[in-house]
């Protein structure tokens, strides 16, 4: 199944033929990382500490539905079976969730966090590489920022009161990452084009090289940019890498 | 704390002088139950039989979302603390979720259209009760009405399929309403003036008459209603009552 030129390189469809297969997968894997994402947000609502808190964690995993919808309608407008094109990503994202269980109100919020900021590096690659109109929803997508805002305020304001929080906070994201890593590189073996456009896109575009897990080079700057995007977002939260 | 006058009759508010204390607690109840229903409905993702229920499961639980926050942000406009409002009804609808988990999709669907029903049953002595903009949004709630139909769809469907499936779903339904009376009598006892409103919506209007747990013409009067609808709801989805 190929949405694009089959002999074009990955990423590369312009917005006359459609997105690349890569795209496509891209898609599928964030309509799944936000359809999950809105059940277990929903899940740790017995961890929020106040009415309130209940209401707010409800209406951050509401806007992860309302994103699923999107990019699941997106796909069907494109053609492509979205319940297919996700069935790929099910089980690597169920088993990060599996694994990565909040056990507080914080460690749930710096996950959502977390999670959201992975959720954005995707959506720029979309932003990137696909065609106009679904480079126009990932986009504004990406332009709703307040709600990560909104998080990375509430843990910096928990960890300013018990500045004792920060180191087991910030082992807990770096375990969300490597997790993350851990189910990427799984993924990555089967998703050959997925893996290839976004190691493509991590650094300087060198359309001509072979992308594959010979490229070291573009490996090692993928996972360069991706450290430092996350060592960003801690900084937001008020943890250190 | 109250919001009419403290001597007007449950109900009696126009539009001018704001909603009674009744209307109030009922918007309250409303609020904790969409937003109870939006968590307990995602609870149930698991049982989703395939990617597609589960999105659609989603959807449903958004929707309840969305209902929440708008009488949430209206009993703030109306100058309520939501919260405060919301709280003595937690216990009691956290109790009837606790009492009826649904072991089924089934189950779930038909636990997620009696619950609308109930709750449609609230919207409209709203809409009959309070000033006008709060008259308007429980009105535009109720208009929202293709998910229930959606919803009962499914369940005829299968009960179609399999018609021994009926015997156990309205026998499933008839608890969901026995323990939801279980629970409301426990409400009424704390809760007079709002028990007072329930009741005298029930019937013809008898604006006059003292209505409190003496007033038994108009509880039997509300019990028939709650059945009569209660009924109807089963004969949509192709049960018996």
């Amino acid at each position: 199944m190929t949405y694009g030129s089959a002999d074009s390189a990955p990423g590369s469809a312009g917005p006359s033929d459609g997105p690349s297969t890569a795209v496509i997968d891209l898609l599928g894997l964030l309509a799944y990382a936000e359809l999950v994402a809105f059940f277990r947000l929903s899940d740790n609502a017995e961890l929020a500490p106040t009415l309130v808190a209940k209401g707010e964690l409800a209406g951050l995993a509401a806007a992860e539905y309302t994103h699923y919808k999107r990019v699941r309608d997106r796909l069907a407008e494109l053609g492509a079976d979205p319940e297919e094109v996700m069935a790929p990503f099910t089980e690597p994202l169920d088993a990060w969730h599996d694994r990565t269980k909040p056990q507080t109100w914080l460690e749930s919020l710096v996950k959502a966090y977390v999670g959201d900021g992975i959720a954005g590096d995707f959506y720029r690659e979309v932003a990137e590489s696909a065609d106009e109109e679904t480079r126009a929803l990932a986009q504004s997508v990406l332009s709703e920022s307040g709600r990560g805002d909104f998080i990375a305020s509430q843990v910096r304001e928990a960890v300013e009161r018990d500045p004792s929080l920060a180191g087991r906070l910030s082992l807990w994201a770096r375990r969300l990452v490597g997790e993350a890593l851990s189910q990427a590189q799984i993924v990555a073996t089967t998703r050959v084009e997925l893996a290839a456009l976004l190691v493509s896109g991590a650094g300087e575009a060198e359309p001509e090289s072979e992308s594959g897990s010979g490229d070291l080079a573009a490996v090692s700057r993928m996972f360069a940019k991706l450290t430092d995007a996350h060592n960003a977002r801690l900084e937001a939260m008020g943890l250190n890498g």
